[in-house]
């Protein structure tokens, strides 16, 4: 796209500036999760793949073992900050406008506004979208895809950056399955074709199937980040 | 965002021009849709939506009445001009890369390259994105936003802009609601809230259900326009 008075290197330029101050950002976040033994996951997805109500099933199972708070990302509304205080976790919305996603400054500012919650988990819900997020390091330990059954098998191959910034894929829905045409084989086979490293877990957010694998999962994670921050 | 070397006042500029020079563009695309009496219609959803699937069915069902062409956007692949070909009707793949929607230099590019389609139809099908492609006008006559009813109701609401600036509501996968717990009524209500004039219809790409609704609107809004350019 052609601006008036800017050359393409000159863009190319102010993306860059952005992103470059958006990752200081998110060191500044890190370091202050670090500090307070805050593990931090940032869930992203389409519209509607069920991020909110997997962590109200999360929050609900968890919760008596360790502080949980959460920061909701959404261009407009409050309703996923009250679904998530309805579980008795305290949750800051952040309603971003125009934008496509949520950044490091965004959410530093939100944690700051947040209850402590040493030693607990932290839960970042970005805006629904499977393009802007992945561009933007918010300081979380690992990003979190979550993916929905109905949404068709080729989605990591439509989505790259996505599915390559991702550490763990949530197929969600999965009590769905017998009434969609899903071949689940497939996807997974998609989604490691652009990241071999990605974890994959099936889970119903729904009837509560698969989601002690996901709890585990995250012990481990946090466990290990914790270990890393101990050497 | 901070951006080192430029003021508030100049992103916000930057912004406006990048959306002035789309819209010059998008003008005169549509004077050459116009001039070749095209009826064009933006399809933008979330990923997974069913805007392909409904595509192939249109298509399929309209083939033999007037010519149609697509263009495609993803930030990857060419899966969908290829299921688009499939059916017989020219498909150009536009690949947006790192980019969260069309613009209407890439839809100009795409729709010179296309065979002529005098009279005929021309679906443009969005990035899967319920964010960007809502401030990017494309030329076409109207947008139709694609919603899926396993999406949830409070979509509208989340992503307001997109639902005000689309004339046409499908909510796809209607086949589903039996399995679903989806709320039709208050989807609608939602989507009205924040644009009253919307038109709202049932779908299923995969029964047929509804879709013959759809075909009667598009031969309405067609007409509508060319004798709006005949006059």
């Amino acid at each position: 796209m052609h601006v008036p008075g800017l050359s393409q290197q000159r863009i190319v330029q102010i993306e860059r500036d952005i992103l470059g101050k958006n990752d200081e950002l998110a060191q500044v976040n890190r370091a202050r999760f670090a500090a307070a033994r805050v593990f931090a996951l940032n869930l992203v997805s389409s519209p509607g793949a069920g991020k909110t109500a997997l962590l109200v099933k999360t929050i609900s199972d968890l919760k008596g073992i360790r502080p949980i708070a959460v920061i909701e990302g959404d261009q407009q509304t409050s309703n996923d900050a009250e679904r998530i205080r309805a579980t008795g976790a305290p949750a800051i919305q952040v309603n971003t406008g125009k934008g496509c996603h949520l950044d490091a400054s965004m959410v530093g500012d939100a944690f700051a506004r947040l209850p402590a919650i040493d030693g607990g988990l932290l839960f970042i819900e970005n805006v629904g979208n499977l393009v802007c997020p992945a561009a933007f390091d918010l300081g979380e330990a690992h990003k979190v895809v979550v993916f929905s059954t109905t949404e068709g098998e080729d989605k990591p191959l439509k989505y790259p950056d996505m599915f390559a910034a991702s550490s763990l894929m949530l197929i969600n829905k999965i009590d769905l399955v017998p009434n969609l045409d899903f071949d689940l084989a497939r996807t997974v086979e998609y989604a490691r074709r652009v990241n071999p490293k990605i974890e994959v877990l099936t889970v119903s957010a729904k009837t509560g199937e698969g989601m002690k694998a996901f709890y585990a999962w995250i012990a481990k994670r946090a466990a290990s980040l914790a270990a890393d921050a101990a050497e």
